[in-house]
């Protein structure tokens, strides 16, 4: 027999236990040329073995992940990705987010980008309604992008979206056939301010369909979201600031399904009765508003 | 503001820490009602989260992350679990059919699936030349399936499938307008005997196409697989035995990219010059024979 091993093991004690498989597989991906990589596989294998070590996996069990993970592909769509839902509900986005962007002294906060985020969204010119035809009572937001001295920072390029009043985001909804609503990108000018108009967000359930769900309705059975707007903040000489904007009335700020709120991120959705917008608009029925300064380190 | 926390932290210092996150997450899924779904979720949480921790995951390597499980998907379909190759490739399937498998005194062992069974194969006569058209060396297998006292075992069911002389599978070439070969199900009688025709499987790189194979070539580089044949062997009263029999003259015997070679599933893959193949068949080619039996504990 032709031997190519490289290994440490011979064929004769391969893999008749556990053990022996583990250190086979870390002594091959000790091969791995980049570092990083090979620090991230290393601890990477360490831990999944580990896990299936200590509840001593079942074959079914593993099959069962492998046809979970595989129904969970079928869920993605453009603006939907099924493995974020997972991520988010594990904890392990804002884990990462936390160790990721730490708290800056004054700045602004993150929180975590959620599954719906959607790249190249339509640009809509600073205050106009980005709702595009979301139903919810009409909500104007304003607000300044400041550096941590207080200055405006000019040029910014803002991403926003966020539910309807169903608790809806466009990608659940009809995208396919009518396209992005209640998503724009604004762009500022040098006074670093914007503002525009759209409907208030509603607390909502994450996505009733799709794989997550069932996993999150058979264990913590927390499924609700607080109402918030997603914001990511991008602009040169900034670290890029994704985060929402929480409602401070909702009744699940101590609920999110998937950890996502901070304190310093409820803000004030302010009601009116119906009459003059701060924008000078004559609104014919009640509306809400939102003042929110967003400060980059 | 409303609150429904049922937690022990309040909103004022949630998530400050990644401890805390961690904390919060597991103390939630401990309410998971079914207790081997609990005890598989803590573990999972306490593994995943300790695997981002350790290797202090960024935001970056966390979005390439999600974004690879979604392309992954894109690429599973009937008989090829794209899941699976990962899981293969990281040594946890090996690991799974180790520990729920145990080494049977005398019994056949048993090795990983791998991505590329299909259910409801198509059913041959016992004896039937099962490659379909396949191209490669002919080969005639035969052997018995035994209980541990050496008694056969009658009306058992046998899915058989293999790569073809260029190391492919029908799943992975003209599945969609040609449908399978060199897959088969073959039912004995009480004889406990089997027996067939295809042809000879060679060694093969894992699919060059899709996300695992990548992942492989950054790290160990290993992506080579023994050549063998896979069974699945199914009855009543014995437990299933999902296997693999090794060809003895492979080069990569002890270079299997998924770790999956017992040194008991090795076995001679007999050449033979053209003329008379053991059913009686006037072969006028070379061609090769194995004798394995199969043993169910």
């Amino acid at each position: 027999m032709s031997n190519q091993n490289k290994t440490a093991h011979s064929i004769d004690n391969l893999y008749d236990s556990t053990e022996l498989i583990t250190q086979e597989v870390l002594m091959r991906y000790e091969q791995t040329p980049d570092p990083r990589l090979r620090e991230i596989m290393l601890s990477l294998i360490k831990h999944i073995h580990g896990f299936a070590k200590e509840v001593k996996l079942t074959s079914k069990e593993w099959l069962f992940a492998m046809q979970y993970l595989e129904e969970s592909g079928k869920w993605c769509s453009p603006g939907r990705n099924e493995f974020m839902i997972f991520s988010d509900a594990l904890g392990l986005s804002m884990l990462t987010v936390t160790q990721d962007y730490p708290k800056p002294a004054h700045a602004t906060e993150a929180t975590l980008v959620g599954p719906f985020l959607l790249e190249n969204a339509p640009e809509f010119a600073m205050g106009a309604d980005i709702s595009a035809g979301a139903a919810g009572t009409p909500m104007y937001a304003k607000g300044k992008i400041l550096d941590i001295h207080g200055k405006p920072i000019p040029n910014v390029t803002i991403d926003v979206w966020h539910s309807d009043d169903r608790g809806l985001y466009d990608v659940q909804d009809d995208f396919d056939s009518n396209g992005t609503w209640a998503r724009a990108v604004l762009k500022t000018d040098s006074s670093g301010e914007y503002h525009f108009w759209s409907v208030l967000p509603v607390d909502y359930p994450i996505p009733q369909d799709g794989t997550a769900i069932e996993m999150i309705k058979a264990t913590s059975g927390r499924t609700m979201r607080p109402a918030h707007l997603h914001f990511r903040i991008q602009c040169d000489g900034h670290k890029p600031l994704v985060t929402h904007i929480f409602d401070k009335n909702s009744a699940n700020l101590n609920n999110d399904a998937v950890f996502g709120v901070r304190p310093s991120l409820i803000a004030d959705f302010i009601h009116h009765p119906k009459g003059m917008a701060p924008d000078g608009k004559n609104m014919e029925r009640d509306f809400y508003t939102l003042n929110y300064d967003f400060i980059l380190p």
